[in-house]
């Protein structure tokens, strides 16, 4: 059972529901229920429409969290809306995820009383993004929770990347880079370097590559980019906005000459196909990572197929072995970290 | 008179004398004499050919500082070569500033060593980067050199930046952005949120917009942003990475098939056209501020016409109020930051 904000996001029942048709229909999904959090009768006539009866549950609420409400208001109020309920299913151990394409900072707040945090370094969930390289998707994060991370934090979000990638885009042993401004061993701040080491003395059998740098990330050098939340949102900001620059570039040149136009006119299918590809944000479905349970965030101005593929993301997540491997991970590291150092073995000679 | 590293940079002389030749060409350059560095006798040929022996002199040397020597070991070593002399014509009131192509680690360690830092809270000369936007360049700094930055570095930074907009974009009242991971005031790291409030109470005269995100930056939505060198260079690279991503995604497009071949055919002109705005890092020739003198890095890799650019900013510089504005702001930032609060006066009532 998969539990989804009805509400959530821009467009509401037409979209959430319309992303549980698009899911099934992309992905087959088999045997995958769905619990829909919301306004009866909209979410209802969506689910009649689209022919989804068999699949989906609906659990009625009025109550619905604004896109623009603060964290904290969210949490003191925001108990019994379709966020709130979607989110207490998976509490509850009867969804094995939740999707939302609402209110983000109230998403994580909400999330984090509910859920609480397993990776206990972490103050916030991590948001990660898949980001589209010229070599597969790397999974970047964290993009904008944690805007000041320590090594043990930015290890952390190591752990959780590596799980991620494998368990949603498919990967074998994912390679692992830690964002910083070279490549050498003695480049950056201290938070970076420290967080190396441990991951260069490697005792989660992690594919630790090393230091990567902005550049790399649309490269796809690595799989997992690992950044604190304030360089990650910037990054991944930037990016968008140079993409939009370009996008908004190339169509002032492809209007700036009658030739120009032609040529467009018959570039225009290949144009479009790009255009998919150009957008770092163009792969929906965030997962909030560092909870006991799976929450994911679907963008507030998705379409049906978008929130689609943020249910997959869920589905995806909660049928791998992501939660026990992170786990386990997390483990070892607090071992690491804060255990005292093993008693030297007395040898007799 | 403005001092070059002859030798700096992948091509040398072809490329150093090139960019005079360039740099006149466009710009005019009336009444500027040249002072080339290097090997004597490649020097020479090439201010032959271009016919510039009347604007340029040469000092020789044979010494040159490798692209992969590290700074510690350039500061040792360095003396007497052609990046070396090139600065210290600048401290000995010879030349109004220099430009080199060269090892960018060891011009910051030299600069810094004969001209000493003017900006005394910066560890190192900051490194601007000239981006083009939707709405003309914006200046973005530090992009590299000082990797933790407190409230007062990220104040010198908006003070330099400013003054540097104004002289070598032509701006009156530069806008001012600080980068951030939201516009709200409570957002992002101590750091930031302190030197927004000194940028708010405002000393300076300075037009201080707010808090930008990293899609301001290519909207052009600031003339100026602020950052640490962390971020900055990270942003910066992330956004060359995508715009190179989004010209192979690009560039296989349009060779996907015949009709679209025919497309690209059609609107190469207009696309070329485009080509050379969409790097964020096509605008040669990045000054070090808070150096007391004026010192210009040109990429590396620059060709004639981009490195007579870098040696546009650098007259440009030398000739505008730059000095004089930074050193006045730098004065009044540090009187706001390190004075004893002045005595209330006393009213009669």
């Amino acid at each position: 059972m998969i539990s989804l904000d009805g509400m959530g996001g821009d467009h509401g029942p037409p979209v959430t529901v319309g992303g549980v048709r698009e899911y099934l229909k992309q992905h087959g999904g088999e045997g995958i229920r769905f619990l829909l959090h919301g306004d009866e009768a909209a979410l209802a006539a969506e689910v009649k429409k689209a022919g989804l009866g068999d699949v989906c549950e609906i659990r009625a609420t009025d109550k619905v969290i604004a896109m623009d409400e603060k964290p904290a208001q969210a949490m003191r109020r925001g108990k019994g809306s379709s966020m709130w309920n979607a989110i207490e299913a998976v509490k509850d151990g009867e969804a094995a995820g939740a999707v939302s394409g609402g209110n983000t900072g109230a998403l994580m707040a909400i999330s984090k009383l509910l859920l609480r945090m397993s990776a206990t370094g972490l103050e916030r969930p991590a948001i990660v993004a898949s980001w589209p390289t010229l070599n597969g998707i790397t999974a970047v994060l964290d993009v904008g929770a944690n805007i000041t991370s320590d090594a043990e934090q930015l290890v952390d979000f190591a752990i959780m990347g590596e799980a991620f990638h494998a368990a949603v885009h498919g990967s074998t042993n994912p390679s692992i880079g830690i964002l910083n401004v070279g490549s050498e061993d003695m480049k950056g701040h201290e938070e970076v370097r420290e967080a190396a080491a441990i991951l260069r003395d490697n005792p989660f059998g992690l594919n630790y590559h090393g230091f990567v740098e902005g550049d790399d990330i649309a490269k796809g050098t690595v799989d997992v980019v690992v950044t604190d939340g304030f360089t990650g949102n910037i990054a991944l900001k930037t990016a968008e906005g140079t993409a939009r620059f370009i996008s908004q570039i190339m169509r002032d040149a492809l209007t700036s000459s009658l030739q120009a136009k032609a040529g467009a006119l018959l570039a225009l299918p290949a144009l479009k196909q790009m255009r998919a590809r150009i957008d770092p944000g163009s792969i929906n479905g965030g997962p909030l990572l560092g909870l006991n349970g799976i929450v994911v965030k679907s963008h507030g101005g998705a379409d049906a197929r978008g929130f689609g593929n943020a249910i997959r993301v869920t589905v995806d997540l909660a049928r791998s072995d992501y939660t026990a491997k992170v786990g386990a991970n997390l483990k070892r590291l607090d071992a690491v970290l804060h255990s005292a150092p093993p008693e030297p073995v007395e040898t007799v000679s």
